[in-house]
């Protein structure tokens, strides 16, 4: 298994038979009790517990957490009973034993686990394992829910610190952010270090316990005006400005590298930590904005065009229809026919179609819980075949001023107002549509 | 109010009136619950918070604790509720609603708290007021439980990092130790200078957010034969001698610095990490071992001279006389009779004392639980005052044999059994005690 | 031998008679010879050098240094030969043979013991015991005016590094602060905390081959106005003021270190360096001046009262004699009358009184040539024992305007004119002296 | 113009006419002796004149060094004067002033630009310059030469600082070793990264004045077996061994970084540093040896091969028409016939053909007078195009016995006699070639 590299294991021989296999887990499993029974602080077996979890298969992973999940929860009658103790007299006492009792015994296995060297790390691992398996087991549920509750603990924000990366920084680090970058894909050093020139600027997380790990990392551009297109921001041969003239930080891409750590929210405060580091470092900024995908939009858009009694289902079939042909957008006189249709309903898309009290679109949900507001849609905005397939080539600006991010803050998570510039409501008022919210 | 300086305040004026007193707890309370009802990161209601907090007085203090233990408890009627239904299902999903209503409230305020710049480092100033007052708030006790369990999580033994102290530390660190040493006190700089020369050695554990706070230390001299005595090892002109030639790492000191992380268990990973260090750097290092106060040794035998029916109450009465004229150890005469008598009963005191099933003395406790081995008992080891006060002068050796602590710490948990040289065993029996334990 | 320390020496015995002193230095030459013959940069010949040298006592010093006067000077008749050849044909190749020949080889013997460990730093120790002797042996004057060449060349403004020295900064360095601060000494380790809190800075050159060495450092307080007296500046128990509101930085002492480095100028360039870093750190500062001790004004006063025909003899001697009670300052009137004579004869003395075409008191000739400019005298500015010696108590402000300084300076080193205030410069006309140059 | 760079200047338009060059250097000029009259150590005039220089074209730049040699030299009469008067009597005295004479006024100059920022990194290119022209321009071969001494002395050894490049290197180093290595071509970043896993070792010299810029490198492989050819090194998909169990540190490429910095001599130090380190981490090496190339072998052969009554003319040309057949090697037949012929040539041109006392090879020379053995010669040892043109593919392993090398170095500079291992003095004596020189 590729886990053992994580603590520089060289592995001799493979786990054979299942019998085998069965003895590992039975052995992993001891290792875990003789854990949990010592008093000290002691991290043989954590060592040696990890040396054999990391040769672990396929089953025999499997069938570690099937025991984990039955043997390392809490007692249903002794549950039960200090609960209705602490029914009937709430006491100091009666809550502690209470907590004491209900606390998964995982948990402090979990903490313990922890103290091996390079145990963070692999506690980070074995929640990525048991996300990506969580449809099949749903017991599993409650383990990766006990190894969430830690880890949101450990990565508080107090613990994690900011560095900038640059042409300085260890490509030990770099060679991870070409690996992880999702939003648009960095195609080797040469175009790395073009992400990282003096108009440039880009952030990560970092915790103690990870040192060459980024646990989340920003881009950003410094450009004279609000950037309407991310392909020039991207183009590795633009020429480099001087970034103390720049009036915009343009966030273009944000990526979460730890699979492990999903749901932990770092990003918020990535941004706005970011922000004050630029406008001390450039005190002529003026504009803090992203230029974001709109990832769902295409998406929706054809569910809708499919559904009975949908709004306009023959129009807006034969509209997506006119996205086929590759390359369409360099058709002048189709792109703007098509831009006087689509940006209605992508303003509409935006401010309107919820999922619950907030919009269907992520990156929509993220900023705007984030305080931004939606400045703007920008036609043809990212053609490249991703941009093109999932928001018709268009992308937003969501803009952060720091002193509303607060208030819009609140304003959107009470009342589930949506800030926004008057050009993008009227453009969704374009549309025609009706202000009803598709519930799904 | 003193609090302020953690956070760098600079405060004009005082809350003059009960009722402005009163008004900056229910101010404090309300932001604790906003800082509850947000979704994201924030951090601006964590640091008013700990503005606000870091002004109140003693009556203020005492009346937020109130409502912290009141207000952000976990609700009784539905703890009950879920206990229940976990007691007729053990589900995932039980399990899930469970924990979530069991976690007192105050445990996500305090992740929330410790956001906010200098957060952690106020948690543990909180806890370190909560335990000072524990006696007279017997209700206060959940609340300091809750940040007792978040502070063993956030200092768990991965995000310790060990770092030698020298001559190279900065000021800021080095003073602290001055301040916190309580075992053998620092006579200022120049007796700090010499326990920093190069046949000493100190070491500590920091944690990443208290940059500059040490949180435990140990002292180590490096010596040829395993030490008698304390007070050589103290002298600040005592020669020094070249590290490369020692053969014995005497640990002769060890202070936990933090109030505030009381009963979080971090020496035996330091003694243990310590001594691996130092076998690296000396390969010639033959012997790891204390030189140890016996805390509470006088105090025992005059509790048993005054306890009706005690073994020996007139005979341990007179010899606890013998004690009593200042620098009595320079009579050669006397100090060779009390050394015939005394060091039995002191061995007898160290192995066959108990306090339940462990030693009664706190520092015999502390070296057993780490897998050390009674060694030797020293006469006249500390003739410092309060050496002589609190166990007639005498010292103990325990030694750590890396390869035995493992097995001495298993046998010592699990069997009591408390591994001494023969030497010590023989003196307990001089002592002709009977091998019954003196339960308190 | 001290010097033995410098590169950790264990020195067993000593140099018995005067015979094993001769050998030791034919030794040492020989393997001057040795490492000037080799071609490579081995550095064995370098450190056994070291350690024989720093074996020597005072008269194998001696020795030694007479035959490396003698023996590694350039060949007169050599040197003649290619001295007539480029004075017959200044060309490149007679300029190329006549630098071999003219350049002592000791020079060459220096860059070569450089390159042992430590090798730079008993250089700089070497010269400063040829300086401390350089009265009775003139003829040691070529060596040290050789290392003087080398040492100047390495310690180039481009190899130093500036380094703000802090209560982070390592005790290793800190404590050669106390030991080398000559103009306002520094008692204790409580007294140099005050000096480094927030409302002061200090700064320090350091070299990287000397990295625990500062060489020269600048001691600057962060005050509302422009001080008068210096005690307040120094009281350890004055309150720490807010440095974010100061408007003037007072340079209030710079020292020079290593004596080995005399005359390489230091001074200058960290004036200006920390006066560029404190602008930076706090914009609103206005004010960079000096509060500046008049070392020479006593002594030219009574070396005036006393010679033959001197302006004033019997006034300035009864003067001086007021100056003689035990605190005389703190008797107003006295004090009051003594400012009104004394003042005016300061002012005529730092502006007029001559060594050459520079002013005769030391510190004067430092901050003009720096191109300071002279702004005001303060009765009881110092009134230390030291203070009230030199110079009655009074001290100097120079202040720095920055964007002056360059056309101060030229002014100063070719017109010899002296930039002060029209206060200074009319106190000076009350004095009633001529403006003739008391030339020494 | 590319100049401009090193200072990070952007510079808009261009020198026009010439007559605007003619003012510019005259500009220069003036800025020159400025600030050799400066008699402080103010930096102003050096920006300036480095912010001229860069935006000098050839012409300007050959007008400057023009002027530079005229007038910045010594005066030939005042030096015949002071050469006279040492001559007569050569005292301390009459040496300083000789000195102070016979120095070019050039060198004060270049030690005072060196204290502009980058000042140092412009004079390592304007040497490099004047090294690129040196041989239109003999008259600026003093200039240079004031340089070179400058330059040596600054960067001697003492001042160098030894770091390991590895994976945590930043990139902007990195680059540079992509850039500059040119004994063996590294391929992009995936090359490099091969270089710089777990079994190799790359170390460099620098220095604190050129912070990002590696002096000169060293790439090391660590093997079990003295490697005998280069290519399996190279390769970077071989497996990453175990370096703790390597008995081989094989030294295969070695490059100077800074051609300004030519002659300055670095390489034996770092071989003898490196050697060192390696012993420390890996108490198991045995073998310090290099794979080297043979710069000279071919084209010796061909020169000699068309020498009027050389040794064998006829043989050598037709055994060089063997080797031209593209990928000749893989002839097992052909390649076994010419190992049999060319090894014993080789050996010879490695042992007898000199340049002066030296063998004519460049690599030889440097090894050996580093105090390295000739241990072996390796047929097909680099099978690149390069290999096989300059060696026939050849390549030589030099030994460095670390106990031995001071003898070796000495014995070689002294008697000129290179150590070898027998078998390669055998396969000279093969060669049947007397040992009279070949001398150039």
């Amino acid at each position: 298994m590729g886990l053992a590299r994580f603590i520089g294991l060289s592995l001799k021989g493979t786990n054979g038979s299942s019998r085998d296999g069965a003895r590992a887990v039975e052995r992993a499993v001891s290792l875990c009790r003789n854990l949990l029974s010592e008093p000290g602080e002691s991290g043989r077996f954590a060592s040696d517990f990890w040396r054999a979890y990391s040769l672990f298969q396929a089953p025999e992973s499997a069938h570690f957490f099937d025991r984990l999940g039955r043997e390392f929860s809490p007692d249903p009658e002794e549950v039960g009973r200090c609960g209705d103790a602490y029914r009937r007299e709430p006491s100091t006492t009666n809550l502690a034993r209470l907590l004491r009792v209900v606390e998964p015994s995982r948990q402090e296995l979990f903490r313990r686990l922890n103290t091996a060297p390079g145990g963070t790390r692999m506690l980070v691992e074995m929640r990525r394992q048991l996300l990506s398996e969580n449809g099949q087991h749903p017991d599993w549920t409650a383990i990766e829910a006990d190894l969430a509750h830690l880890l949101t603990s450990w990565f508080n924000r107090a613990f994690l610190v900011l560095r900038r990366i640059d042409w300085h920084t260890p490509p030990v680090i770099l060679e991870k952010l070409i690996a992880y970058e999702a939003v648009h894909q960095i195609q080797g050093w040469g175009d790395l270090r073009r992400r990282l020139e003096a108009d440039r600027r880009c952030y990560g997380f970092f915790h103690p316990a990870l040192p060459d790990e980024p646990i989340i990392f920003i881009e950003v551009a410094l450009v004279n005006e609000m950037s309407a297109r991310v392909q020039p921001l991207l183009d590795p041969d633009s020429p480099v400005i001087s970034p103390a003239a720049a009036h915009s930080a343009m966030f273009y891409s944000i990526t979460n590298c730890q699979e492990g750590l999903r749901g932990v929210p770092f990003g918020n405060s990535l941004i706005h930590t970011v922000a004050g580091e630029l406008g001390r470092e450039f005190p002529r900024l003026r504009t803090y904005a992203t230029v974001s995908p709109i990832p769902g939009f295409v998406e929706w858009l054809t569910a809708e065009s499919r559904r009975q009694g949908g709004p306009s289902n023959a129009t807006w079939s034969s509209l997506l229809g006119k996205l086929e042909p590759p390359r369409w957008f360099e058709d002048a006189q189709r792109s703007a026919e098509l831009q006087r249709e689509l940006t209605p309903l992508c303003a509409y898309y935006l401010l309107h179609v919820k999922q619950g009290e907030e919009p269907l679109d992520p990156v929509a949900r993220f900023h705007l819980r984030n305080g931004a507001r939606l400045e703007r849609i920008n036609w043809l905005g990212d053609t490249s075949p991703v941009g093109l397939k999932r928001s018709a080539g268009m992308m937003a600006n969501y803009v952060y001023r720091l002193r509303e991010t607060q208030r819009n803050h609140e304003r959107y998570t009470r009342q589930h107002r949506i800030p926004a510039a008057w050009q993008v409501e009227r453009l969704a008022q374009e549309s025609g549509l009706a202000r009803v919210r598709a519930i799904r």
